[in-house]
């Protein structure tokens, strides 16, 4: 088992990073690779490569506005395009390297198995940051707080309905608010991330009020409905931050022809924006 | 988005081939495939193609002692060994096609995500049954379930201690049991099964008690101390069978020489023995 890096306090690189973003670009969002073979430009069709260099243009393309980047493992997996998923991760590295890497792999396992999953993230796709599920309890956790460099965003509360049969059980002392005490508890090193859906912004503030300087990832805007002002008086922290507002398929296919990459800018440009103005406004009037 | 194959009924053959195990080789043993390389001989250790001969060589040994295999996928994917899974599952279904595959990858998330990942484990890997994770709750099954002549093991309490701090909230109307209740009720087309740990029997007797026959996969038997005749009691069906007792690093590590092979068939049959004994002894007392 390959040690994890040596690390002096470089867990916090990952928040500093955050915050450059956050700050420097001021920008809260997220850019969602999830690249799907039917609504990629005809170009990228033709197999593993194709998307490979579809999420390298995406990434050129909106960096200057992205605080992150999460590339989605099963649309790579579902098409066997592992090494390119690794790719990709490598070229954000290599071009982007102030753009922190969340992998969206939701994994959840213990002992040596969870230990694996780690080295999948963070060694096999040099991921900054990976989304892990906390059915299995703490012991699911520890292999990834082993890489004392990497981040970890804990599923929490997440986007979709059907998730308060067990995230919302019972009402008066809900799973999901669980997790978040005891997330913000271990926090100890400011590596740890929890994801807190848009469609619930009612349950993200008392997420907010238990774990108030844990960064959020927030899927759900968009697509799935959320609503933006909601999410940022909810979730914003005390620094008007802490926030990864994430955006896959408006801004991944904003274009379909050849002018994709320019039509993702400026539609994460728009986002960004949007987002930037609202939490201006908002902390113009709380003060 | 290939369509999930047509199916008669299909479902039925997933548990009429576990039944088959269980019957005509009176085996309970569901022997889990989980390649580490520094516990392989020597022979195998110099690189994921190592991993695919090993577990071949593993299966033909155990097959006539297994009512399943149980890949792990943290196991292949931490070195990149995605395409030999792939392959050890094609040489099951080639040469032992009575014995079905449980691909053990917990996965969990929502919408054309959760659809990748069933893609991913039925399509690309060829999985007959795959383990998955609750949290995000039904929607997250659901694409699972869209495949009628495939399985869905679902988390329901695991083996380790840690997980009750999520698994058994609150006291008085756990997850677990509310997970295991929700399973019976959509096991309409009966391709469903649990993962119940060993190391809880009591827990395993509520599950059986209101999941009366769903098959439970149970791991935590060997190395984590479960205790076999408790396990017997608490979770065989009113058959007498509905349980794969998972074994891996007992089998796999029998033999760490040229023998593994005949090593490994000796331990599988010994524990499938002892089951089907323990077994074959309570049916006895209760009758």
């Amino acid at each position: 088992m390959p040690a994890p890096s040596e690390g002096i306090d470089i867990a916090q690189s990952i928040l500093q990073r955050l915050r450059a973003g956050w700050t420097s670009k001021n920008s809260l969002l997220c850019v969602g690779l999830d690249p799907v073979r039917e609504r990629l430009p005809a170009a990228f069709r033709s197999g593993p490569d194709g998307f490979r260099d579809f999420c390298c243009a995406i990434v050129d393309a909106t960096a200057g506005e992205a605080c992150a980047f999460k590339p989605q493992a099963a649309h790579f997996a579902a098409v066997g395009a592992e090494d390119q998923l690794a790719e990709v991760i490598a070229y954000i590295h290599a071009r982007h390297p102030d753009v922190p890497v969340i992998l969206d792999a939701k994994r959840g396992d213990i002992g040596a198995t969870a230990e694996f999953y780690a080295i999948e993230a963070f060694q096999r796709y040099g991921a900054d940051i990976v989304t892990v599920n906390p059915y299995l309890g703490p012991e699911s956790l520890e292999p990834f707080l082993a890489f004392p460099d990497r981040g970890v965003a804990i599923l929490c509360r997440t986007s979709n309905p059907g998730n308060a049969w067990i995230q919302c059980h019972p009402e008066d002392d809900p799973v999901f608010l669980r997790v978040a005490r005891s997330v913000a508890e271990w926090n100890e090193r400011g590596n740890l991330m929890l994801v807190a859906g848009a469609t619930y912004p009612e349950d993200m503030a008392r997420i907010r009020s238990v774990a108030p300087t844990v960064p959020l990832l927030v899927p759900g805007i968009g697509a799935q409905g959320g609503d933006l002002r909601a999410v940022l008086e909810a979730g914003l922290d005390a620094r008007g931050q802490g926030l990864l507002i994430s955006a896959s398929r408006s801004i991944l296919y904003a274009g379909a022809g050849e002018d994709f990459a320019s039509a993702a800018q400026e539609a994460a440009v728009k986002l960004r924006d949007s987002i930037s103005r609202c939490a201006r406004d908002l902390l113009r009037r709380s003060a």
